[in-house]
């Protein structure tokens, strides 16, 4: 893919799923959306609570990718540290959100409602842009290339469709699959062959099961030319019927 | 905790994971099981199937961690190479291993049906240990800290299986949780309170949902001791109660 095609990359921050407690279905979740929007995702980190790693991390993918999106820890206790190593990271001020405390007020009948522990939700990098969240009202928040979501999927993905449009995408990477039941060992020489014949498109092949336990293995073409991959996909399954197998095709959506 | 404890990294190869294709499930099980072990998993990080980050990555993680698992990229396809990406890191040869290339052999009826593409299968970095696959016969290997095994979630999983007892692990991270329906706005400053007391705990707190639908928050105390962490929960447990909620106790198992 050429280079100006924007890249991202997606920070998971929490110890909860490091210890295996909490499974992340965030990345997974912003890897589909981010394909769909022509946003190429490069790396996927899982990092633990733990501000001096925040804070380098996000000054290593914010420097080498268009995008950066965070989840997590940005909630209202002791253990969400997101937003100061933010501003840290940045060498910016973690300092009250006049606009954020306004959207959070709102939530309480009372000033007294805003317990420190809530405030904490308001106080995000100096410069930043709110993201709205339409769920629980705390909102994330936007600092030049970094976009920093909560971790509660619900409202990430909330968050996330807020910004969506803003974002700048290339040509979307389409996946055109073959999925047949000839043994990847047995298909690996000719498929190598067709992958040295489109050099711009990516093929992969993943054995696996049907819902019925019985063997398949799926090859997927990647490209941005649905023609091409439609040609790539032809040569694959013509491949796997003259050795004896059966190939389906899916065509991206 | 004790710079002395092992860590580990979790590396997942693959361009499916990144395209949003497939969902990984292997760092989530990996990480339960070495948090079980008494291994810190300190890095979970996906990558694409390229050999320069592959290599670069690699290396960076394997100086930095005890232990780096990989998953993914080890079959018998022209995208799988992930284990000459791991001979270039280590800078050594990738070759056909004889011992590799018997247990392959051993899965067919003649040699015509080891085919070059089967062949990359046994091909591995000079000097790697095998790691048994009892699923599929075609080996994960170990090099150094560096222990590579197959993306097929029942295949990575026997083949971790397989070398689980060799890892040394220090003493197993405890959770336990304290299940309440106060919101963390409202108990947030107690909670720091009572971090702050117990500095050698790790207290962390999730909100989410019950299966019913209603609001739960789970704080979770982490470390070793369990009469710590018990007396933790317990002042916490007694703080949410303090403030008319309801909490309940659910220690390590």
């Amino acid at each position: 893919m050429a280079d100006s095609v924007p890249t991202a990359c997606v920070l998971i921050i929490g110890n909860e799923i490091l210890s295996g407690r909490t499974k992340d279905t965030n990345s997974g979740w912003l890897a589909e959306r981010l394909t769909g929007l022509g946003v190429r995702l490069k790396e996927i980190r899982v990092i633990p609570d733990d501000s001096a790693t925040i804070v380098s991390v996000v000054n290593e993918v914010r420097a080498k990718y268009s995008y950066v999106f965070t989840c997590g820890g940005i909630g209202p206790t002791h253990d969400d540290i997101t937003a100061e190593s933010i501003a840290k990271a940045f060498g910016v001020p973690w300092e009250l959100n006049d606009a954020a405390r306004a959207i959070l007020r709102s939530n309480y009948k009372s000033d007294d409602e805003l317990t420190p522990a809530r405030l904490r939700m308001a106080t995000i990098p100096h410069g930043a842009e709110l993201i709205a969240n339409p769920i629980s009202k705390a909102p994330g928040f936007k600092i030049d290339n970094v976009y920093t979501m909560a971790g509660v999927p619900r409202i990430m993905q909330a968050m996330f469709e807020g910004v969506a449009s803003g974002l700048k995408g290339g040509p979307v990477l389409l996946a055109h699959s073959v999925v047949g039941n000839v043994a990847e060992g047995r298909i690996g020489d000719a498929l190598a062959a067709i992958q040295a014949r489109y050099a711009d498109l990516e093929i992969g092949s993943y054995p696996g099961q049907r819902p019925d336990g019985t063997f398949r293995n799926v090859v997927v073409v990647r490209g941005v030319d649905r023609i091409k991959l439609a040609d790539a996909a032809g040569e694959i399954a013509a491949m796997i019927r003259s050795l004896g197998g059966i190939a389906s095709d899916e065509p991206p959506a």
